[in-house]
């Protein structure tokens, strides 16, 4: 056995038998050389093997922590949707949530898709946009030019480099949200009745766009730690007319995987091969847990065949709508459809985000927040591990703030909302996130604000309330 | 000949001997009893005949103001547009314009749909905006409800009853500009290849979303004083089938007449007569110079078919992107479609508007608005009068900030705008409005901001190179 051999097993016995817990900071290289009385060399080594078999994971400037199982115990299952275009359904449940429950502020809302909107890194906005809104010219009041700030785009040129790309600032263009970027994508790329192909869970917005546009949503299996899954998009682009590919490739919503780059060039391939476009939805990107952060499929690109789409909605906040596109060869038509959708963005917001990252307080807030996610997916599986059974499925995020579960036994998540709507309790059921409603045995959590003992007694609530569930329906059968 | 009608005449007979000039206030009810000698209700009386027959005008709060001429020397033509539904073109001119010149701060753009920004009246906005956004607690940073915020809702639906509508806060729907409420209209209404019937000229916005949904644009003649001819539309609802009517019936852009009572129940009849809905562009409704404000079409519908689209970018600023639609019976195909463009709202924004119209502000704002624009049209009146060929048409706008000029001797408003290029100076061509660049003899001016020398030695050299045109086109012909 060699050297660094022998130190991975003794660290991995330590986290078998609990003494270093889930979470923990493992000790510093420096320590573990002095410790094991090893060379620093042989230390990394160890490290980098740990993390290889799963029991631990680097964080960019800070250490190794523990994982909380090797792999997790059970994943979710490959998703298996219908194999033919579909309506969308499910707006009654999307507006429930969008619209507002009437007493949100008393709910204690544990599925939604929201940054932690209270984070320290996040003040210097606050207090750019109000100076912003007080010393402001009369061009501030304006209309601003329909492609967006100048200042905003080149800051979002810069940062795309970290995922690959080399955008002009002309390629980008300013959106009132993800949303309208992805919206407008779709009008471009299709015509009512056309089939898009999605991957599956899917985030609902997206959903909505192909109902509101007469569009069919073909969904492809995908699975939960590699994505969309390429056979099955290949079978589909043989069989159907498909206009579009439109996927969540890096930290997944709801799933959390980030596709490796060899399937992401993979599903490239494909588009190019039976002529088709994708709309990369990168909105959860930049909140990927490891550094750098990956390449988007756009960064392989040079045909300009991909609309790549984001916000600042969940690295920053989402009440200011400032998202962007980069449309590659659609540059016109999208300037045209965004004329259209809701003339130039608003002018203020742009140009405090814009102030925002050149002062650098971007990349910092993202520094904050990966570690604090990485650090509550931790906290948050664990809690899943001792209040859910056992044998609920649970996905294992790369990035993001969003775990996705998979009940064991049929359970109706529709009808657990409901049963938790007594206790001020609400968890994003996963038929939101299906064309035709299906994944109602799953659910979204999740994870990004402080982990109070609130949130916790919460998800204890949800967990006893499935396992309730569960002995109901195990009574009724037997 | 009665004692009112004396003073009529020998008020009148001052006007035409110039002792009181256009713009000028004339002598208040009280003066005028002492001068002349007769009862309050006598005065009174002859005010209103002075102002039935063109001679002045009353101003809320403020008196009577003599009128440049008892009718406009020359009103423009009444619009004869093609007689058949057309594609929408000319989107290289609007980018052009939305898109933003490249040195638009060295330009002076004599022909934008921009309020006056530097307003004193505002600035309660500005502080409330930095105050929201330096107090802002999570729920400032967060989406807000689908539908908007409640307090704004509420505060339209309560100025709504100034132009005769009774809106529930729930009718209302909050959007990115006017510009997404329009666009979300035609959405609802239409599938790409229908026929939308249109006022002609146009808001090029409007024009811009047919193109972009693939709608056929049916220009209707439509009169510079009274408005979309009703006679034609009828005929048009019996030709073609007509899937949407579009109107800006209310200090119209670009030709600043507001339709009469009549003829908006006209109007409305005849949607019902056909069952076609119709979409009612009201954003400079506000604007009017009549007090109280004129109804609007959707005042009289009881079967909410009038789509009612608005937003805060003419009254207050545009920068903001606050607009809203009353969709009437069509709130839930409104609200699917707002959710699928945009989502929600920006939050802040919505605020910032709600506390500056409940504390007052906006009501105070829009009666020095008014004012100040209805003195300024009487200027720049005065101006075309002075500085353009005798026989050039012109508006006579009843709100709003937007004078519309028909060239005589057929100058083509594109190449005058190539022309005034060197000097920076900008008109907006009359194109712009029409599906199919009719218009190109007219051009929009605004008189907004204050009219500065400037602004006036800009007025000037486009009247002088108008002139210059005409006689080279004049020696070319000759
Ligand atoms: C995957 C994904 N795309 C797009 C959006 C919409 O983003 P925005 O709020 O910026 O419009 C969301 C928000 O939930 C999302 O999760
Ligand atoms: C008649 C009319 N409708 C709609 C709009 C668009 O308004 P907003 O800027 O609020 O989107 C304009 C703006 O120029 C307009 O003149």
């Amino acid at each position: 056995m060699k050297r660094y051999e022998q130190v991975v097993q003794t660290l991995a016995q330590r986290i078998e038998q609990g003494l270093y817990r889930v979470g923990d900071r493992l000790p510093s290289i420096r320590s573990l050389c002095h410790e094991q009385g090893v060379s620093v060399s042989t230390a990394q080594e160890a490290y980098r093997r740990l993390e290889e078999a799963g029991f631990a994971e680097a964080r960019p400037r800070s250490g190794y922590y523990v994982l909380p199982r090797t792999t997790p115990s059970v994943l979710p299952r490959v998703s298996r949707p219908a194999q033919r275009p579909l309506d969308v359904s499910q707006w009654d449940q999307v507006l429930e949530l969008v619209g507002g429950p009437p007493d949100e502020d008393e709910m204690l809302m544990l599925g939604r898709g929201i940054p932690d909107l209270g984070a320290a890194t996040l003040r210097p906005l606050q207090r750019m946009l109000a100076t912003l809104h007080r010393h402001v010219d009369v061009r501030g009041l304006n209309y601003d030019s329909l492609s967006g700030s100048r200042e905003l785009r080149q800051q979002i040129a810069r940062l795309a480099t970290t995922s690959g790309c080399l955008l002009h600032p002309d390629d980008i263009l300013v959106t009132t949200g993800c949303q309208e970027a992805l919206s407008l994508s779709l009008r471009i790329l299709t015509q009512p009745g056309d089939v898009v192909a999605v991957d599956s869970p899917s985030f609902y917005g997206t959903m909505q766009i192909l109902k509101a546009q007469g569009l069919k949503a073909l969904e492809i299996p995908t699975d939960p730690q590699t994505g969309i899954s390429l056979e099955a998009l290949e079978l589909a682009l043989e069989q159907w007319p498909i206009k579009a590919i439109q996927v969540t490739p890096t930290c997944n919503n709801p799933l959390g995987y980030t596709m490796s780059e060899a399937r992401k060039r993979g599903l490239l391939a494909l588009a190019q091969r039976f002529d088709v476009a994708i709309i990369e939805d990168d909105i959860y990107g930049d909140l990927s847990f490891t550094t750098p952060r990956p390449k988007t499929i756009k960064s392989f690109d040079d045909e300009g065949r991909i609309l790549l789409c984001s916000s600042f909605s969940k690295t920053l906040v989402p009440g200011l709508r400032v998202g962007w596109m980069a449309p590659g060869r659609y540059r016109n038509q999208a300037l045209h459809m965004k004329y259209v959708s809701t003339g130039a963005s608003a002018t203020l917001p742009q140009r405090a985000v814009a102030e925002f990252i050149t002062q650098g307080h971007y990349e910092r807030h993202l520094r904050e927040m990966i570690r604090q996610y990485q650090r509550h997916r931790d906290i948050l599986l664990g809690w899943v591990e001792r209040y859910f059974p056992a044998d609920t499925g649970v996905s294992y995020p790369q990035g993001g703030f969003l775990l996705w579960l998979e009940l064991p036994g049929g359970i109706d998540c529709v009808r657990l909302n409901e049963r938790l709507a007594s206790e001020r309790l609400w968890i994003a059921p996963g038929s939101l996130f299906s064309a035709s409603g299906k994944y109602r045995h799953c659910l979204r959590l999740n994870y990004a604000a402080p982990l109070t003992a609130a949130i916790e007694a919460g998800i204890k609530r949800v967990g006893e309330t499935v396992m309730a569930m569960r002995d109901e329906q195990a009574a009724l059968a037997g």
